[in-house]
């Protein structure tokens, strides 16, 4: 073998090795600095348990409402969210959307409440509501493929469908007695993804 | 002096004992050993923390309210438990005359509770009622001269009215919206007596 045959060898191993390191290089730079939403990372673990502190402005809002509520007309057609199976029984992505789908009513209702005297106690509340939201945002895109479960499709449908025929004061003390349970179960499954039991 | 005279005076000595120990066993007697309803004493001590798992059944009873209960209508003209002042403001006389009123309510409205899906988890709570009940029996003596707060007395005119106008499903909201108030402030507070704070 002569001097050239030698030297093009080693010129060949490289521009391998130059194209390998500018191949990790370019995955690992994606991975550490994601653009644009696609590429956020989904974060809902800090709500497997939210501060007690937190949970007490949310108490204190159903308190008050419970001393108040007596006095308007709050009856219901339906058990707007009632639904006969868990929430981890659904896959890790209808989770996200359920929970989507109840807060964007929560936020909406506590928002337009018609009793001015809980304005304030509302404030915080709202405030953690909210940042959920935006947490939620990042997790909302579905795998390619992903179908919705048929029990979630069937009460996704029942619930818009509440949402339209039932009163104001049914919707708002339907969400203030479900707060608990979606801070507490369903958001708390969502977060704790595959360990939810 | 002679020996009569000492003999006399000695004898007087003795009679005046025997006098004084009659008396002293005839107290004790009646404070150990009362008879009839007056002399029983009022417990209501134990009452001034009620356990948990206790507390738990009522607070069953109360999820499950909250889940059906705005399927029939439940509006109230008044709010029939609330006041502007604090139970500690009360004697402890005027307290378990309120303890006992609000009492009686509570219990009358669980025992006819219009929903029967409900009627299995209202046995312990209504187990613990009337135990409360009892209780206060022996505590309902007043002492002679005891005139009635004008601020209770007020209440108790309210409360009456309010009871016969309002309907059954407004009753039945009313009495498990004020559960955990009745057991944890007013019976707690006249269960402190002279220590409520």
């Amino acid at each position: 073998m002569d001097e050239s045959g030698v030297g093009s060898k080693a010129q060949g191993k490289m521009v391998a090795c130059k194209l390998l390191l500018v191949l990790t290089l370019w995955t690992m730079s994606t991975e550490a600095f994601p653009k644009g939403a696609q590429r956020k990372t989904c974060h809902l673990s800090k709500y497997k348990s939210l501060p007690p502190r937190e949970l007490e402005t949310f108490k204190n809002v159903k308190d008050r409402f419970e001393d108040i509520m007596l006095l308007s007309d709050r009856k219901c057609n339906t058990k707007i969210f009632h639904r006969n199976w868990k929430v981890k029984e659904l896959s890790v992505h209808d989770r996200v959307i359920l929970v989507e789908t109840e807060l964007h009513l929560i936020i909406d209702v506590l928002e337009n409440f018609g009793d001015s005297s809980l304005s304030e106690q509302l404030l915080r509340p709202l405030e953690i509501l909210r940042d959920i939201r935006e947490d939620l945002k990042s997790c909302g895109n579905q795998p390619q493929g992903h179908q919705r479960s048929r029990k979630l499709t069937n009460w996704l449908l029942k619930f818009h469908a509440a949402k339209k025929m039932e009163t104001p004061g049914c919707l708002e003390a339907s969400v203030i007695f479900n707060l608990f349970r979606f801070l507490n179960e369903d958001l708390k499954c969502a977060a704790y993804t595959d360990f939810c039991t």
